[in-house]
């Protein structure tokens, strides 16, 4: 009808897609479906009554404060205790390398203003986040990817790719992965940052789920792994100068409500991310950053707290996997994830999950079609030339284990069960 | 020292400076220091208990709601608020027009992001804000400016512009612009609407202030006389054919520390920037926009607290005029604000501003110099060829004067006074 904005949008726009899985949300927001699709932590894991009561202190105590302006790079005593976190994984950073963002969406946004120039090649995972995908594609970036298995991004093919090519920085998200659900090796891990520093190219290492694991031991994220490297050399001149960039969130440990997270990376990185957030939203919500500050305050809250997090996250995970096995036909495998929010299913060979979805929401369940996770890369062979293949990750989907109770998990695994039965059995009539 | 990440910016990295004022208020935070640099509300004019209440009000009623991920839009009760105020000013928006931003700048931040490509030129007044110079310039927006005087922009000198070259769009903000606090007149509303609607080219009007008028009549904003002018023509069809953006914001009549803003535009503008938020943000902080929704609901609330701001605000801006001439020698010369945060002083020509700053910051007193708020343009002669002359508003200084009480303010203004006649006698000497 309206034709007076078209031609108006800028170039950028182009590649903005609304994202499958929110739009997904918005029809399955109905009491009786069953969404596997969502990517929501679990509401009854919000500390409630800690945040009720420190948004009450924090009003009591600081109220102008807390409704002011207040600087970019976030409230001190929230930097300071990202800094001490940090600290316990072994990262010597101090306050001046934490940046507070508005989520953890925000530091993907941040990072793409900062370094991406149009054209400019990221080389991720396939499958991969999808709103890092989105947020970078906003500064018009293009993709290669490595296809990740069970321990993560295949870190073996990345070198030919970086001998090859100028890549802008490498995307990594090693625990948990979402939608994967994987968790990259320690061996891979090394060879990355190895390779990262040879080849001179910085990882942005993305860890909204790294606390939540409740399987198997703790892994040294990549930043750890890069600034022990920096050590053992002689040239090493402290955190500063690392190579990796790391983000991470409140969202799921705290509330993702608050929309808070954090960037920790070299000053000079800060000091750029800190200029673009300023033209951005100037700074994020003064009273979300002192009620977190308020709620993490006491000694070990958040550490006990979190444990509590992982214990929900791993019976639902339990129950999802008990009731694939119970209900899924032979032919579908899954991972296994020691931690996090979603696991992978994976159907037999041609058959399409997009074409599956809308059997399974008449039937009341849904979930994410796999395909919306693999980047549209640049070495990708056009669509048409293709054929009649189905595209790659056509047969996969992505659950969420999160936000549903094993009772409903049960259930809607099981009518996921029936869709999926179906779907194979019209295929082998065809 | 560390050179790993120089050249690994975004070409868009080099037009990104630290906020002149950002700066500034860092240096000025010392208690004995009276800063007329910022840009702050008075922090006694922020409801502080009904925010207390509010607060606690929804934790306890709805805790886990406001905890979680919300819709990209905003919160619905929020929106219907905003399309509700709209009515009151003739718009016949609805929810489906109205986005919730992390504070207004997040707003400019995304209407950067969806409409500006690299080298598009957009015109503003000069001077003009300087966060939107800087959200721009994010996205490498060039500027042509036309000079403001006390009836706001000079919009006889828009029309040879449109006609020369292609604009992207107009930036306007027509009510106690900030810095010069200048207000447009009636009369150069409407050309400017006519002019924008006859070479299609939209109008993004930023009105932080517009409800802040402590004299006067109010005037309508420009997306209001847009839609009665679409209205007289045949061929209109509502408000989703208009031709402006409008941004407003909650921090100047509720608290900035909640980063709560909004545009309302045509539905198809909302949903490419809905598209561009979810990639930058994902959403607004849910608990803020939810404890706002809470305080605005007593039906005339907010229309009776911003009367009080008015009050407040009017006094501190007659205190401050008062000062200035008790105190400012003769030949300067300011603004008269009718609401607000800010005047304007200029000095005589050839008396820098800039230099004058040291001279008051060891007096005990800051502002801001004008000439920051002076967008560099396209037709701008090279700074070297203008030799020695100083540069355009180089004697022109912004004064905050929402954010200290009366007394600070007449102490402020002869602490400034003196500077300002120290500054003029011995450029007289020279």
């Amino acid at each position: 009808m309206t034709t007076r904005w078209q031609g108006c949008y800028a170039k950028r726009t182009e590649r903005m897609i609304s994202s499958a899985i929110r739009e997904i949300l918005k029809v399955t927001q109905q009491p009786d479906v069953i969404s596997f699709a969502g990517g929501l932590p679990a509401p009854e894991s919000f500390p409630v009554n800690e945040i009720t009561r420190a948004a009450c202190a924090v009003m009591a105590e600081a109220g102008e404060r807390a409704l002011q302006y207040s600087p970019t790079e976030g409230y001190v005593p929230l930097r300071q205790f990202i800094a001490q976190k940090m600290l316990r994984y072994g990262i010597v950073a101090d306050v001046d390398n934490v940046l507070i963002t508005t989520g953890s969406q925000q530091a993907l946004d941040l990072i793409g203003k900062v370094l991406i120039d149009p054209n400019d090649v990221i080389l991720c995972e396939a499958p991969t986040y999808l709103g890092a995908l989105q947020a970078f594609a906003a500064y018009q970036a293009r993709y290669v990817s490595v296809p990740a298995d069970n321990d993560g991004m295949q870190v073996t093919r990345v070198e030919p790719i970086l001998r090859k090519r100028k890549i802008k920085f490498i995307y990594a998200l090693p625990n948990f992965q979402n939608p994967g659900g994987t968790t990259m090796s320690l061996e891979r891990r090394e060879k990355l940052v190895a390779l990262a520093d040879k080849y001179n190219v910085p990882i942005v290492e993305d860890d909204p789920y790294g606390e939540l694991r409740f399987e198997g031991e703790h892994l040294p994220p990549l930043v750890v792994l890069d600034e022990q490297r920096q050590m053992k050399r002689r040239r090493f001149r402290g955190f500063d100068c690392g190579n990796v960039i790391y983000a991470g969130t409140f969202s799921k440990t705290l509330a993702p409500g608050l929309r808070l997270g954090w960037i920790v990376a070299p000053r000079q990185v800060i000091q750029k991310v800190v200029q673009a957030k300023q033209g951005t939203d100037l700074h994020s919500s003064t009273l979300d950053q002192m009620i977190a500050a308020e709620v993490v305050r006491p000694e070990g809250f958040l550490v006990e707290h979190v444990r509590k997090i992982r214990a929900l996250y791993k019976e639902r995970r339990d129950a999802m996997i008990a009731a694939m096995e119970k209900y899924f036909p032979r032919g579908t495998h899954w991972t296994h994830p020691q931690g996090g929010l979603f696991l992978w299913v994976t159907l037999p060979e041609g058959v399409d999950a997009t074409a599956l979805l809308p059997e399974a929401v008449a039937n009341k369940v849904a979930f994410v079609p796999g395909v919306s996770f693999f980047p549209l890369t640049v070495d990708a062979p056009r669509r048409k030339k293709r054929g009649r293949h189905l595209p790659i990750g056509h047969n996969t989907m992505r659950l969420n284990f999160s936000n549903s109770s094993p009772e409903k998990i049960e259930i809607g695994i099981q009518r996921l069960g029936m869709a999926i039965t179906k779907a194979m059995e019209s295929q082998a009539v065809e």
